[in-house]
């Protein structure tokens, strides 16, 4: 049970775990908080926050619980605001989608306190943005990956999954190395890939052309360049050296599958083809598995 | 009006033609032909084709037209068969993903006879094959491009653009070559890049722990690679040249990205991210204009 929780941008993330914990009942308060008091009216008057503060001592002061949930680059200017009044009963958490620059940032921001910050990231998302896209049940069944520091207490860490497993979540443990790797792999570069597959296609004089006869197999592979490109470029460099390592082993794929192609090899190019259609094959029966689990588990 | 119409390949696609033309009532008999009798007599039973036959000459002989809807790699060896009993009033189309290794098969096989073929491409598609996944609406509103030789007459072209026009298609004419440039830069290639990405992902040694975290955005952007690698290596091969140019432009685009992200130029980042989103927004509002134009023409 929760008497206040704050939450540091009220977008998508923070107000569906706002709307989750009213929801669950767990919480008394809920406090907004940010610099554009506009954007907290709004959230208030939906429901997702019961007081919009532009203090962040107000914000701070007694709060069991601050989620930091604005925009990456944000964070360490928010946690350098949030230091000064930060009492040894709070703990903090974030839902930034890299770990590593994180962290560093919370180290240099709250110094001393370190041990009252856990990092997280909520595996969710939508399109849509702002307080309007919160929804109640952003996070059943999704996955919250918790990325422990050393200092942190356990109890500090249960106070963070206890949140999330209100919301429906199911929690995940890694290092915040191993999360960055992870999502370089099957977030971040697959999100680069697109982007530059649009942007390579739209710079061609033909582009109007090519895009005329671009059908839902495009469609889809490109959806994540749909994405904010500001946000992606804050992920980008916020994960550099993972997201360089995985585009340098996906390079030499192409070299290796390049040069298949050049020599024609169709029974080596068909063994790379039929072995990713497998794999995939595998992955989406394990999802499936796991979400028919999810939804037996819920009745 | 058609008289007869064969199908060499009665399954997703040829089945769809076959059903969107009796629908449209402009044939009076729909042969099917083909190696294997059990899938022919599975057409016929589900009231796809009139006829299954796997004599060639009784297929041909008297047909209108003939649709050459076969695997890609068979379309050669099936021209050939055609050939010797080809009349002088029957015209012959396909509808293989690529258009050159087509024509050129064609010219080979049909000799002087090459007149009455006239290559095409619909552009539909499902993730089911087999005559069981044919459906009567599958090309409503979607192209099918024509590829005319310069040998057609233009009465030929018609006869197959009023039998697409039946099927509910849009037909649009390109030559071979653009249409196998154009294919590779919006189909071809993100095929290959979506299969050679969970082939990467699947050799790594934590394969199992990155396919855990891999969410949505992922699966969209795969999906592609869930298709049939036969099918995908004969595509890769015979669109070789274009292809091949296309991931060099390609892998020259990565290349590029890889530079601005080691030196982290964030501005220039974010040009190539916020390009690709505007350009794939842009694509698709023109995208749903034209669905919404074509439900408006439909009604």
């Amino acid at each position: 049970m929760f008497k206040k929780i704050s939450i540091f941008g009220v977008g998508l993330i923070g107000g569906s775990f706002a709307l989750a914990l009213k929801k669950a009942g767990v919480v008394d308060k809920v406090i907004g908080a940010g610099r554009r008091m506009e954007t907290l009216e709004r959230a208030r008057q939906l429901g997702i926050i019961d007081v919009a503060s532009n203090s962040v001592a107000e914000a701070v002061v007694d709060a069991d619980l601050i989620l930091v949930a604005a925009p990456v680059a944000q964070t360490e200017a928010i946690l350098a605001s949030i230091a000064p009044h930060l009492q040894p009963g709070t703990v903090v958490t974030d839902a930034g989608s890299t770990k590593g620059d994180v962290v560093a940032a919370a180290r240099s921001a709250l110094g001393d306190k370190i041990a009252q910050f856990v990092p997280g990231h909520p595996i969710a998302g939508r399109e849509q943005n702002g307080p309007e896209a919160a929804i109640v049940d952003l996070y059943v069944g999704k996955k919250a990956v918790l990325a422990p520091l050393p200092e942190n207490t356990e109890e500090s860490v249960e106070r963070v999954a206890a949140a999330w497993k209100h919301c429906g979540a199911i929690i995940h443990r890694l290092s915040a190395e191993e999360h960055d790797r992870v999502f370089a792999a099957v977030s971040h570069l697959p999100h680069l890939l697109a982007y530059a597959l649009v942007d390579d296609i739209a710079r061609k004089p033909h582009a109007d052309l090519l895009f005329q006869y671009a059908a839902s197999g495009f469609r889809d592979f490109t959806r994540i360049a749909g994405s904010s490109p500001e946000m992606w470029r804050d992920i980008s460099l916020a994960n550099q050296t993972a997201l360089l390592s995985e585009l340098d082993a996906y390079m030499e794929q192409l070299t290796g599958l390049r040069a298949l192609l050049a020599r024609q090899d169709g029974q080596a190019i068909e063994a790379v083809y039929a072995n990713a259609q497998r794999a995939r094959h595998n992955w989406i029966k394990t999802i499936e598995a796991a979400e028919q689990q999810n939804k037996q588990g819920g009745d």
